[in-house]
């Protein structure tokens, strides 16, 4: 099995993809409550439109700024991606498939400045740091759960060549890899 | 009362304000799901983009469309205006508003080619045309109400200068007429 | 033309028709994030729940209520009805019809206690009472306009007996009043 | 490391809570299109209430059944989990936390009539039954994979008595288990 793939990170990345979001953007629609369709945007200063934005913002005239629109690309834990997508509304998403491709075997593993133990009562936690101690368990409990994990998914996706299988997991006729992997092995 | 500035209309008005809705947005949107981070945009032909789209389209993959946003200004009748709001998930509407600005005497009229009559039961109706004579009652109906409601907004906007009243109706300070109206009359 | 049907209310009805909002539902979803499927429901005391329901109003857990709904019969003029409609997410509507209905001739009227002079720049309005002269001038112009509308909605509904024009004002044929309207006067 | 507890599972549990969906519920909806606030629902007979709710339907006239709603306790493993919650709109969501309490150790393992095999090109898959061989790679996989999940879980969780750690996947103070895990071995 090819485990050399295997990264482990500590960070999420996101990058702005495309966006529809100038200040003048937020100006255009606020002007449609003052001035309907005889919006003056090119008459208005600089110093007028900073102006405007900053009080609807403290106002909470929040309707301008609905207008606007970023598409991000990200990279994140699953486990952060459900928290993302919980709050749906205004959102939409699209997300790698294992499907259509052969996921990649990255792995988040928390810093060494992650703080590890919570403490409290439910409702009043406080989050602490752990020992170095602790933190070995689980790096090492991490690193080893994840390369089993990934060397289930390569067995269950390549268990002969040139079959594919499982449904769950095949990768994508689109996306060959110039690596095969090897043997599986148990 | 000036009543030279009321005007009827039997359309509405569209215009398109800003867009992000490029058929190269869709792509980069759907090659997330069969190649992650690794988008090759930039390899594609527009044969094959066109044909992506197509597909997405066709098998009703609409996710990769949700990331577009358009924006409109809109004129029309406030009873299309409230079927239109009715379907607001996915909408954001900014509105011209009687409390910042006098409103302008824009009224709906329909169009002589609209259908008057409607026949059938609930659920199965047809729409016919009117008579002539329908047609006018109408007109003559809706031109005198129209103008009635025209004259008592003025009325109760501008009972005597400068005072401003009501709080519904409200002349915005930052919008004057050149013209001021008369003296109202009932 | 009958007008004594017309009827001039100050007030809004808000009536609840159904609802699932107990205490015990909130707790109910409260207990899924706690204990899983074992929720021990039966075995909490009503101080316990109150104690977590107010704990997690305070520090704005939402999520626990947002399994609840109520539905609610609400009579409003059209321009209250419209910002309601605005804020659409989470929300449901049906709505009365012109299409299945005659319409009602009730219309909104300022009570006396209502204040009538907006006073102030754009953004930091105050609101104060106008004079008796001035809810004079606005009584009398409401009522005689809306008395002016509802005739033309009359006359143009009901032109001649049987027909029954125009498509969006048509009495439905499930509704017969057992009073029919008089011959239409302008 | 206690591994008594670990459950495989083929299926998924759907249970519901509570619920307002009569189908007079539906009913009171559509009348209000009709008859306002005059609601004869008493005056309907079940005949009546099925023809409508069927017309509603079948013309999809959606509304009225929007007023309904649905509660479910839905045990499902994760990657169903977050296809669910893709389609937020009109959904609300209670999980059981990993914060509040230890999770239990139940794990899908795809029952041996589930298809295996993957087959055609990308939009025109085909989905095939595995081998016994190929099923039996899988089970044996995912069996000792979950199984080494579960250890590093506890063994993270449950460090040292009485310390409880890491933040992620702390058993919480109200959930105490009479037996506790030994002590973790890698």
């Amino acid at each position: 099995v090819n485990d050399n793939r295997i990264e482990f990170r500590d960070y999420m990345a996101v990058g702005l993809v495309k966006h529809t979001a100038r200040d003048t953007d937020v100006i255009v629609a606020a002007l449609v409550s003052t001035m309907g369709e005889e919006s003056a945007i090119a008459e208005r200063s600089n110093q007028q439109n900073k102006g405007l934005i900053n009080y609807l913002m403290r106002d909470r005239h929040g309707s301008p700024f609905e207008h606007n629109s970023m598409t991000f690309l990200v990279n994140a834990p699953i486990f952060v991606a459900r928290q993302f997508m919980r709050h749906r509304t205004g959102w939409s998403y699209n997300e790698e498939s294992g499907r259509y491709r052969e996921l990649q075997p990255v792995f988040y593993m928390p810093s060494r400045s992650r703080n590890l133990v919570q403490t409290g009562k439910t409702g009043a936690y406080v989050f602490e740091p752990g020992s170095p101690d602790q933190y070995g368990v689980l790096a090492s409990s991490f690193e080893s759960t994840c390369t089993k994990a990934w060397r289930c998914y390569q067995r269950c996706s390549n268990r002969a060549s040139p079959a594919k299988w499982p449904a769950w997991s095949s990768r994508s006729p689109r996306t060959p890899r110039s690596t095969p992997p090897a043997t599986p092995a148990h």
